[in-house]
């Protein structure tokens, strides 16, 4: 049995996810999913709450033959305690799947099995476009970049009108 | 669609805990089972990381009909954060199940909707009894009030012997 | 101008209190009244928040001819912190009111005029003993005990049915 | 009885808050006002500590006619949170008065009345301005801006010494 | 070379302790002496800063030879994280010596060489009781307990002074 | 007895820096040495564990005929509480030795007797610049500014393959 682990902050869960995920899923019997930043919401980088993650996650992989686990994540700022932290968190993973500098280098330090994970369409697929796209109030444009229980989730949270209101920059005259 | 929350520590999931959620199965559409002192570990009290709770959760519930989340819940120290804690890390719920008197003042003092959870076989269905028999080396005693997914789980850690070490208090003389 | 500084839990705010604010109130010009455990409410030791806390001050004392600063304290379980961190939250205070062994040692290890404050009728004048009276449902008894401003906001944030809620011990068989 | 509630990091408090808070008083019976990031000081941001802060605030509304409470409020780093941390340090409040974006999102989803604050002189009246005049020295400029309560309290703290010397870039070669 | 780990809270540092610190220097080229609770002062169980426990170490083994470092630890409260954080404020270490079974079981999990310490004399030789002749005012007593330059330190900073402050009970009637 | 207290980053520690501790180790009969952010670690600005740097400062000052004590200091983003923090894990200074204008500030206001460093070879006896040669791969470079047993601990514990990784700036793409 080969558990892995991979990270992402989901803001939102797209589709460029949605693909590793499903490609990592033919390389693992379980797979454990951190939500990064799970205690950040309610900014332009970072609009939606873990537990909203979490829900645009479980959603969009409804029909997936895998058994996983999404596990909200904090920031620490302790970099050298940061793998203790994931292991306490999620059920013992044997490979973690990552491109990303620094989550490699502490768990290559701790010893683990890093493997890199598949790249799809990089230019459109990144939350940065995708969150830009909904500030500009693109409609069309950011639902075709997620998956559509995505979408779902997103409208029901009246996310948009969240994401459109912190990016506002007009706060410069209040108290 | 109708989406529950109930909260537990876990230590370990029992068949109380388990009959328990089976029941709410058959009240709600889906689930959401935050798992309480996430942060704690290695002590008789709390022997097992929240990674392993969770672990133990999804393995005894294969088998059931539900959408579920499972979500690590760390103790806040600050009670009047804690519904909005609860609901950062969670899919928005409608219903609360509790029988612990403050959760439940809490979320009706947050305005929830907030339900009672039917008790079984109390006396010996209680993580006290079975850390006990755990501690004692009684085997077959606490195998027979976790499902069999758990005794696996524990198994697989050497939880038996982690919770024994912990137990032992001849540790005066240390430095 | 000399400005004092006391500390309480305030737990709820009784007549003790009242009295011994008043006593300083003729020493000092300007009063800083600091409210210990701020962090903390819905137990029975701790059960209103720091905000209910500053509201029964504030309204208790509305007739006091007296310039005070009332100011939420949380706890940091950094003893050695702990004078710098009333002294940052604090406008600057040049003599410290206190019968607290803990606070009188910190304080005088930096420097500070510390003066011991009267004490009256402290048997009943408890808040330990106002909070059994409010758990038993000894209305007539508490009231005597506290401003009418105090049993004003209690009844107002329905502070009764919390801490009979919160005492409540029959909490062994939830999840 | 209506409460209001505003907030601001008032380093330091000037004419254009004092303006604002008295424009509120006209509108409630009562007003709560936070002090943004508690925690900070001696930073050409934030030099003063939030001590100081309720003391220019507390000087400066002497004469006004106005129930008032002054909030010390930490950052909470977690903003779906934050409105719980509000309320739980705070006395009940029915309206919230801001022009910043994310407090008003924030306090909207939490299902507050929210109402903008007018404004004043906008360009001049900017701490941000202000903190600039008194680094660079311009005492009869900065004084203009701020009431004269507060220009004591700095005088007497000796804040102009602290915010320069914190301005002071030339830390290159310390250890 | 080999590099040892060893943890105390040191409160006070006392002949049990110097003595263990002697032998185990006997057995590895350099150590690493962890201090607990680095946090804690100002209480009976804690009375010392982590400086002045420093301190005392430092002036106790000024003879030593033996190249080792010291480390103020504080607590954690999430074991899990435990070894990764002693790690993290440690230089690399290959051998732990413990009589402690939470330590013990925290560092076998995690791949260390654990080994017992050997242990003097133990019933005077105890932090506990060394405390408590100092609480009754003892000198005589506790003095024969500490290496001599404890005993400096310990005057130096006023510490029986600070205990027997802190351990008076009359703190009842404060506010 | 002068006990004097110096802080610094020590990412890593230096030739400047050493120059500068055997310059004040003429002044005073012991020395406390800081290590600040001693929490960061594996990112470019701070590459190494505090663990890691007091083993680089002990190695190097081995030599030196002066009483010193190395402390690891965690940020603690609460400016007003920094000096207690300090005093609290040092053993008790009375001279502060440092160019930085927060801390000579932050000393001052708290009474204390602050000097200023002297200072060597500017330009190229900085972290930042040393850190870049890492980055660059200019292995004979940044071992020029170094004291050898510097460099034999980051070779030791492949400091310059984690500087390299974590500067990797390719992480766009991952989950």
């Amino acid at each position: 049995m080969i558990r892995g682990f991979c990270i992402g902050r989901f803001q939102p869960y797209h589709n460029g996810h949605d693909k590793i995920i499903r490609t990592i899923s033919n390389e693992v019997d379980e797979l454990v999913i951190g939500i990064g930043s799970a205690q950040k919401s309610h900014s332009v980088k970072d609009p939606f709450t873990a537990g909203e993650r979490i829900e645009m996650i479980r959603k969009s992989l409804e029909d997936i033959d895998l058994l996983y686990y999404i596990i909200p994540l904090q920031d620490l700022e302790f970099n050298s305690l940061w793998v203790s932290h994931v292991r306490s968190l999620s059920p013992k993973f044997q490979v973690v799947y990552s491109n990303n500098p620094l989550v490699i280098q502490l768990f290559k330090e701790a010893g683990a099995d890093v493997r890199s994970t598949p790249l799809h369409d990089r230019k459109r697929l990144s939350g940065t476009e995708i969150r830009k796209l909904m500030v500009e109030g693109d409609t069309k444009g950011w639902k075709k970049l997620v998956p559509s229980a995505v979408a779902d989730v997103i409208e029901e949270i009246n996310g948009i009108e969240r994401i459109k209101a912190v990016a506002s920059t007009d706060n410069k005259y209040s108290l």
